[in-house]
C-alpha cells in the first residue's frame, strides 16, 4: 500500500464512533490526502466541520471506495457485510469496527500493543475488537508477557455510549426523572433489536446485545472469544459478565486473573503495567487514587488501579480497568491499526 | 425473653434503615406492645407517622433502654459502641445493624435463612451482617447445602442508599447535571469520612468505605470475612470488589462460585435456589428476564438470574444476585432475626 498521501474513508461517519475516528485522524496528523465521510442515504448532504474544514457526508455505495486506500467501517455489522468486500475488491484496506468479521480465522483481530504481527497476514479486512475486549487485553498484555495468564474472570460496568448516540440521549432524558424512576419509559436499551426495553437511569442492566442459547450474551461471548484470539491462546479460560450502567462514556471492568507465576507480587504486576504503552497505573489507595469512568472520558489511555493479591489463590490478582470506550475501545484503536499498517 | 407484648426500641429511627425497620415491624405485625424511636439529640422531638400512629423521637441515653426487650441499632458503629452494652446491662437484646460487633467471635452474625442456630449462643448482642453480604449468602445457602461451595469471587454494583439518606439526595441533585457531569461538585461519596469526594452521577466509584493497608476496602473485607463466618467455613476462598453506582436502592452482584460438585448443572443450581426461602429465581434469557435493581426496590426477596456454567471450570457457575439493600440487606433481616428470637 501507498504509505503517504492516503485517501481515507469513514463509513458511519455521523455515528458516535465515526465522529471520533475523524477527530483522531486529524489530531494524530494521519497522512491523509483526503478524508471521505460516508453514511446512510438519510445522512447524505450533512455538513461536518472538523479541524477547520467542512466535510459533506455522502451516501455509501460500492463506487464510494474507488481510489480509497483505507476505509474505517463503523456503521453496524450489516453495513460491513454489505460493503466491506466491495471496498476490498477496489483495492481498499478495510478496518472494521463491527463484529462482522472478528471471529473469521482468516481475518486479523488487532490491538496494536498486543498482536501487531498478525496484521501481516491480512487480505484486505482487519477487524477492530469489541470495546470491552480492547481495554482489557491492552492492560493485561504486559502481565501475560511476563508471568503468563491462565484464567480471566471479568465483570463489566459499561457506558451507554457503547450503544450509540441515541442511547446517550436516552440516559440524558431519563436522568431527570429521579422521583419517577420506577416508571421511566424506555425505548432502546438493552438493545435496539431486543423485544423488551428497560430504563438505564438509576439501574444496572445485566444484558448487552442479545442472548445466545448458552445463556451468555453476545457481548460476553465477544469478550471471551476475542480475548483468546487476540492473545493467541485457545486454552486460556475466560468468562465475562457484561452489565450496562447509567454512565455516559467509559467502560470499567472488575478483572480477576490467574497468572502462571505463583510468586508474582502486586509490585511485580504494577511494575509490568507501568511500562506498558498506552497503559496508565492509577493505584494509590492512601490517596484514594483509582480509575473512574467519569474521568477517563476523552482520554486515550487505559487506566488500571485497585491491584490486589487474591487472599487464597497464589498467582491470582484482582484489578479495576477503565478506558474511554469510544477512543481506545473503538476510534483510537482503529486509527492505531491504520498507523501500524503504514509504518 | 418475654415472647409477646414486647417493648421495642429503634436506635437511629430517623435514618434510611431505621424508618424501614419501623415499617417492617408494623407490616409484619411484630408482637410489639410499644415501639420507642430513638435518635440523636438533634432529632429529638421529631414526629414520625406510621401505621396510623404518631411516634415522637427521643434522644438516645442509657436510660432509654429501661424495660426495653429488643432494640434495633442502626445509627452507625460509634453509637452502637456507646449504647449497646448499656442496653444489654438493662436486659435488652440488641440487634445491631452496624459493623461494630460483627467479627466478634462471641457475637452471632445472623441471616435467619442461613445460620439461625447460632442465635442460641447470643449473650445480649446479635449482629446483622453487611447489606451486600446478606443477599449473597441468602442466595448461595441452598447451593452450599446441596453441592458445597469452595470459592466465591464477587464484584458488586451497589446503590447509594447504602451510604444513607444524604447520599440519595446527592445523587438526585447530581443527576440533573448531565452536560456538566465532569465538573459536578461532590461532598459525600465514596465515604463521608474519606478525604476526597467524587461525583456518583454518571460514574462508578470502586471504593466503598475506607481502605485497609491490604489494598482492599473495609466493605470488601466485610463481605469476605462475614461470608466465611456466616457459612461457618474459614477455609472458603472469598474475594470481593465493591463498587458504588448511580443507583438509588438495590445492590447487584456478579458472583462466581466453585461448587464441590463437578457434575452439577445449571438446572440443578436453579432448582436448589427455587426452593429456598426468600429467594426468587428470575432467569429466562429468552424472555429477557433477569433481576435489576430498579425493580427490586421495595421488595423483600433476593432475586437471582443469569445463572450460567463456567465454560472451562467444572462445578463453576456465574450468576447475578439483586436485592433491596435497605430491606433484606438491613431492616427486614433485622426484624427477621427478632422474629426468630421469639419463635
Amino acid at each position: 500500500m501507498n504509505k503517504e498521501n492516503l485517501n481515507v474513508a469513514i463509513v458511519g461517519a455521523t455515528g458516535a464512533v465515526g465522529t471520533k475516528i475523524l477527530e483522531k485522524l486529524l489530531e494524530r496528523k494521519f497522512p491523509a490526502n483526503s478524508i471521505k465521510l460516508l453514511a446512510s442515504k438519510r445522512s447524505a448532504g450533512l455538513e461536518i466541520s472538523a479541524g477547520g474544514q467542512t466535510y459533506i457526508v455522502e451516501e455509501t455505495v460500492p463506487e464510494s471506495f474507488e481510489g480509497v486506500d483505507i476505509a474505517f467501517f463503523s456503521a453496524g455489522g450489516s453495513i460491513s457485510q454489505k460493503f466491506a468486500h466491495e471496498a476490498v475488491k477496489r483495492g481498499t484496506v478495510v478496518i472494521d469496527n463491527t463484529s462482522a468479521f472478528r471471529m473469521d480465522e482468516n481475518i486479523p483481530l488487532v490491538v496494536p500493543e498486543v498482536n501487531p504481527q498478525t496484521l501481516e497476514q491480512h487480505s484486505g479486512i482487519i477487524a477492530n475488537p469489541n470495546c470491552s475486549t480492547i481495554q482489557m487485553v491492552a492492560a493485561l498484555q504486559p502481565i501475560k508477557e511476563k508471568f503468563g495468564i491462565k484464567r480471566i474472570i471479568v465483570s463489566t460496568y459499561q457506558a451507554v455510549s457503547g450503544a450509540g448516540a441515541e442511547a446517550i440521549d436516552e440516559l440524558d432524558q431519563q436522568s431527570t426523572q429521579f422521583s419517577e424512576r420506577a416508571h421511566i419509559k424506555a425505548e432502546l436499551l438493552p438493545s435496539a433489536s431486543a423485544e423488551r426495553h428497560y430504563p438505564i437511569a438509576f439501574n444496572a442492566i445485566p444484558q448487552i446485545d442479545l442472548f445466545d442459547e448458552s445463556g451468555y450474551t453476545l457481548e460476553e461471548l465477544k469478550m471471551m472469544n476475542e480475548t483468546k484470539k487476540i492473545f493467541g491462546d485457545q486454552e486460556m479460560a475466560v468468562t465475562a459478565t457484561c452489565v450496562r450502567l447509567p454512565v455516559v462514556t467509559g467502560h470499567s471492568e472488575s478483572v480477576y486473573i490467574e497468572t502462571g507465576d505463583e510468586n508474582a507480587t502486586v509490585a511485580d504486576i504494577r511494575a509490568a503495567m507501568e511500562n506498558a504503552p498506552g497503559v496508565v497505573v492509577q493505584d494509590d489507595p492512601s490517596a484514594q487514587l483509582y480509575p473512574m469512568p467519569l474521568f477517563a472520558e476523552g482520554k486515550d489511555e487505559v487506566f488500571v488501579g485497585r491491584i490486589r493479591k487474591d487472599p487464597k489463590h497464589p498467582g491470582g490478582f484482582h484489578m479495576w480497568i477503565v478506558s474511554d470506550n469510544l477512543l481506545k475501545g473503538a476510534a483510537l484503536n482503529s486509527v492505531q491499526i491504520a498507523e501500524e499498517l503504514i509504518k
